[in-house]
């Protein structure tokens, strides 16, 4: 077996900045999380990050993430003993000890999660995830797209509660009930979703997207330290698009259902004056309406960027006046598969409109 | 150990009316599950009656219930799998096999779900429930007022869908969880409660209930044949009072948050003439006020009655036009405790009243 590879409190730092592009709004800021590993490297803590190459077949692996509506993420502080405790249970549940763990989104602070609960547990982060961004729900996944089994699901919150999802009847039932379960808590709680095999997470997961992370996030540190144009950094290294830029004119958003829905409308500047974009989000960007027409719509991945700092702006921070540049990222190709947009395409998110991919 | 007792169809008869007007209102009408036991009996079924003395303290008892709002218990059948399933589901949980099963409330069609359960899994009832009625949340037991623990709770619908509560803060937080879970899954959900230990049963919970509604049960059926008055039987045998008698003139009932929530207005007819009388339910009756000023709450036992057949009328069959006597029954002592009236007191359903008990 390879060995392990450290990583650095300074590539940490870049994990999360390139995941919180690629969170398209959601997956929580990572923030937070990122204060808490600051402490626990100051602690000592090193965590290593695994080729899912080098996981045996049999090994398990923990998927986790934090879930529910990203604006309460913001009031209530993530703990990196929740996470841990979440995959602690899981063991308890299944009866058996985790090689690794993986984040189940690669998006926003999601992509921190498994790397506080792996330092807890002193286990090492499988450089994957199954969304390759961020999804609201718990049936957008790779893994959900190759009807691998859905349960169990363990979740944990900051007081004494925690549920175990048992069994489910579909990936949608396994959505409600842990919906519910996480809007009872608060509408944030710490997961630990359906184990999987190293097998299936070699053939099913989506390999290296913490290393993008990280490339993304490097890219746009090295744009800032050259002073440089980071969204062009990002754009030249995955083959993006800028679909549009200006200053954010309203926003509408609510918390409701375990998520944070709503919209958020930006006048054009420079290039795109005198045209307007639309974006309407579930945690993440889901469309964008350029004049009234979809211009970009999921699975394509839509990202706000912060026009001067390269940073991405989430769905919970969008705020009047802010000046931002709209680009999309290609996405994963098992999302573009027929069985991939029934999972994620618009229609899974509730808008009558095909898929059309920015980058056809 | 002395010898379990059979239970025959012709008892379990009984028992079924006993328990309806030991309901007060709820625990879900027991004509489903009596047609279910009519059939197991037909297939050779005999279920035992054990006595809580006979329990070793260190046996486990596996504590059944159907959760959820009684009228949708009417629609969505039941079915004896589901409860036997939540029970071998929380043997899989703590690791260990149950000695017996028993009622969460004896009220209602809860007093027949363990002897479904036990007829599938070959066990036998205790003679015991812990609510000696029924009441529609979690932390309204005698466990939770002896502060036994609350969790883990297992949840099982008729689909595939399996939810285990595995800690909860306190009862408030294992009752807004396990309510949530079973709201997901349509208001009716068959549950297994914490487990109890043999010494837990035999100090906290309400003992020889099942008895108690096997004897009222017998004194109407014994009355009907006898042409003589079902209610004056039962007021005579359990010491209760008659309050009001009349006919329905108005009910106004909604499924919400889990629950059957509403209330029933009754003209007086006989003694009670010119007089009105108002009930107010959560499942369960539980004010009643006489031309406006409160006449019973709980924890006292608020019965409705057919005048005539001397069968309970639930909360999810009120109508208008039918002749019912409202009658009391006295409450176990451990619920007319300050540690019990706090747990099911007026207060306790939002009611701000004091107790004051109509046998005081």
């Amino acid at each position: 077996m390879a060995p392990l590879r450290p990583v650095s409190l300074d590539e940490i730092e870049s994990i999360a900045i390139g995941a919180w592009i690629l969170g398209t709004g959601g997956g929580g800021s990572p923030y937070l999380a990122l204060l808490n590993l600051r402490r626990l490297y100051r602690e000592g803590t090193v965590v290593s990050l695994m080729d899912p190459a080098d996981l045996a077949d049999e090994d398990r692996v923990a998927v986790v993430s934090n879930m529910g509506a990203p604006l309460v993420g913001q009031e209530r502080l993530t703990d990196p003993r929740t996470i841990a405790q979440a995959v602690r249970m899981m063991e308890d549940v299944i009866g058996r000890r985790f090689r690794a763990v993986m984040s189940l989104e690669i998006g926003g602070g999601n992509s921190l999660q498994p790397f506080m609960a792996a330092a807890l547990l002193g286990l090492p982060v499988v450089d994957a995830d199954c969304m390759g961004r961020a999804f609201p729900e718990a049936q957008m996944t790779s893994f959900a797209i190759h009807d691998l089994q859905m349960y169990p699901l363990t979740l944990v919150d900051v007081r004494d509660n925690a549920v175990v999802v048992a069994r489910a009847a579909s990936w949608k039932w396994m959505e409600r009930l842990s919906r519910t379960a996480c809007v009872a808590v608060g509408s944030i709680a710490s997961t630990c979703k359906a184990p999987r095999t190293g097998k299936e997470v070699k053939e099913c997961a989506i390999l290296y997207s913490t290393s993008k992370a990280l490339r993304i996030g490097h890219a746009v540190r090295a744009a800032r330290r050259a002073h440089e144009d980071p969204i062009q950094a990002v754009l030249a290294l995955e083959g993006g698009l800028r679909l549009f830029a200006g200053k954010i004119q309203d926003v509408e958003r609510r918390a409701t259902e375990g998520f944070l829905r709503g919209t958020a409308t930006i006048d054009g500047l420079d290039d795109s004056r005198g045209h307007t974009m639309r974006l309407a989000f579930q945690n993440e960007f889901a469309v964008a309406w350029l004049d009234g027409a979809p211009r970009a719509t999921t699975p394509d991945l839509i990202c706000v960027i912060d026009t001067v700092s390269g940073d991405a702006i989430g769905t919970e921070t969008l705020r009047y006046g802010q000046r931002v540049t709209v680009i999309a990222l290609p996405a994963p190709p098992i999302l573009l598969t027929p069985k991939g947009i029934e999972h994620v395409g618009p229609r899974a998110f509730g808008y009558d409109l095909d898929f059309v991919s920015v980058f056809a």
